[in-house]
């Protein structure tokens, strides 16, 4: 298969995971950087991420633009401004989840699988230069406004709204967002006993970040793949930084 | 199809998605005012929601009597009642859904796709007036004085029993209904962990309501319809307050 | 049908229906009273509730002396004796299980489905009377200690090990385990978020155990059938007290 | 069947139930000693547990040594030497399961069912000895230091990790990693709505441990093989100690 079309398939298999994981309900979105334009983004038009189809997907330019028609009988996401700013703020970055659903500050990893999101996540609140919204991101004002907020993290929460998760490919954000839920669910349960939760240390995150690999997402995807029968396209696996011979998530 | 034939199918939809959903369980009913003679409304005979078929649909006065046979081998719903007192109560309410299980008192709206839920939720507790009862609404006299506490909100709790909840429209019911248990599980896991919980301004929560509109219910009623196998009827879209052409709900 | 083969039909059912709602898991047993011999009863040999089949049934005395052959390749549950010791001393029982998980003590009914499970649920301990043990009920004299603790109640709970629910049909059974394992549950998260919780007043507890009838436990039993594919075959339903006309479960 | 299929294939439906009934997700391993030669053990190549076939089956020495060549497209599982260093150190281990996700600390049996998995379960913390590394288990060295703190438990907790069970058997290794994780998920329950907590006595988990035998593992065993529609082969059962003719586990 042709990389644009794989892509695009992956894209539409990347949809219908998140839904399927109960990362995403009937809203959020999923966006990749477009690979031979990077000024472009593609990304579904507004439809539930489980019943994403090939035909639904729309390019947009970085400032939500959107190039070509628009599949009918809907329209764009309004918060497709949130992926245009990550993009373009972060040159970097090829794909972006902003979650619908909150679960709650100071969440930290604690487990090894969820070690890259990082252990300064912080908290975007639209009120605080916009006062009283309906709480999406609808201009690319506030949109750059989150994307200051987000800095070079991976993971950022918006107040009463969700989280957003940038990545360098597809499938590190769909591992990063399922394990992100995960290590949230976690938290709260060690937390509601009482406990003083021990996180992972800076380190650890540093050496988990770096030794993270292409092996390990394939292994979330492939399952991910079949548990909702959609065909799994292998990729080229490297392994990461520190893992010689191995491994790297046993 | 023609519009009541279509309306009676999506109200047994609506009874199936409730079911799946997880908001209903062997209990609790969904209705819809009929369309042509406002003193009338339209439920199924007594049988649990997921099992609902179009030859359960029951037409009622508002005080609650049978028009028309009783499909067989049922009856209708004792708490028809709760029914016929808020369509008789609020002449603008087109749907109305009363819960079975209750979740806890003081709940409010902390995410933006449950703000209609209002910031003022209610509790109803039959035994101020009534003393012990089974905690069903069996007489008019019961209904009418529920509506009084309800009054123009959107949502209200009866104790021990479950809570109500009206609309302008069955999606938006369905709609509302799923977001408020949305709500009230992030609600109750946030505060089992102690934290002080921010939820939504009076300002946010205003601004939220004016601006949902059909074309967000639409895109949880397509999911919701496609979950379950049952025949997806698109409704023409018009979109909320404030959002000139974008989608109001991300 | 005849009487007996329906009997037996639905015993096998409500085994499936009780792994189905998440009631029992692979262990845990039901039984109902044999309906010409009152002083036998009838249970499946000892397998996974979810795999019961017609062949699996087992006749027993009310000392758990089995009376037949032992279905191949199994052999009858050793806990058989907590059925003969409250059919021996509750003559009006009809049916009985005793569950695999325990919930917590102090549980009271908080949702009018729930009331009839009784506002004082006690707690046997095995070991305050034979010390260590691996927590089963491997004797009568072991069962009948227990059935002078659960005495004239719908609902004991086993410490370590389980509950035990009465009935006066299979229905009722299934009916009750199912709804006191949601109260449990509501009542779990009610408690973490440290609300004092108002349960139903005796008074209440009262007028609902009366007044649930076979219209309502036949309401969840169809339903129940359905979600599992097993054949439904309705009963005779009659109204409880106080219901004129009305069915009493909303 | 000849018996070394017969246990291959055990061991692809081991891997199959353990995601199944969500102990295992995309990762973790389950590993059987070589029944004929005990310097060997048998794993799948590093793969979701879900999507393992026969195929991906792979043998080890007790030093991680890949024994023939590795199935197409994999590797193995970085943390062999896991598994191997338990072998090592216990020459009765049969079986070994290190979970993917840590559950808390202070784990102890509070059902009967649970009770074989100890009372006195510890934590292995990696950065003890090896300060910041990505918490996996990479080497010989790192392992035999975690088999020391194993010594001769039944379970322990890898931080930050999850755990590791041993048993004589493989259908024992995967019964006791299924209500390893019942029992925690009900005490966290339990110590969420702030209970002092009964856990079993010492002489209560030594009976337990003692009693439970073949015919308990068979029949959990046959209902989680059906839950996936995977063939179930019966073993010859066994009655634990302490429970002439009867079922030891109700």
């Amino acid at each position: 298969m042709a990389d644009m079309k794989l892509l695009l398939n992956d894209l539409v298999t990347a949809n219908r995971i998140l839904a399927n994981e109960n990362v995403l309900d009937s809203f959020g979105h999923v966006s990749i950087r477009h690979p031979e334009k990077p000024d472009r983004f593609i990304m579904s038009r507004a439809r539930a991420p489980q019943q994403c189809e090939l035909n639904d997907l729309m390019e947009f330019t970085l400032e939500g633009k959107v190039m070509g028609p628009t599949p009918a009988p809907g329209k764009p996401y309004s918060e497709r401004f949130i992926h245009g700013a990550l993009y373009e703020a972060r040159p970097e970055v090829i794909s972006v989840i902003p979650f619908s659903v909150v679960k709650g500050s100071k969440l930290r990893p604690l487990m090894h699988m969820a070690g890259p999101i990082g252990d300064d996540i912080n908290v975007w609140d639209s009120a605080k230069k916009f006062g009283d919204t309906n709480l999406l991101v609808t201009s690319m004002e506030m949109a750059r406004d989150m994307a200051k907020t987000v800095g070079k993290r991976t993971v950022s929460l918006l107040r009463g709204h969700g989280c957003v998760v940038t990545a360098l490919s597809l499938r590190e954000v769909v591992f990063t967002s399922i394990y992100l839920e995960i290590n949230a669910g976690i938290q709260m349960r060690a937390m509601s006993i009482g406990n003083e939760v021990q996180f992972l240390s800076k380190g650890e995150v540093d050496i988990i970040t770096k030794g993270r690999s292409g092996f390990t997402f394939e292994r979330g995807w492939e399952n991910w793949c079949n548990r909702i029968g959609r065909p799994y396209y292998p990729q080229a696996m490297e392994m990461g930084e520190g893992f010689s011979q191995t491994d790297p998530s046993g």
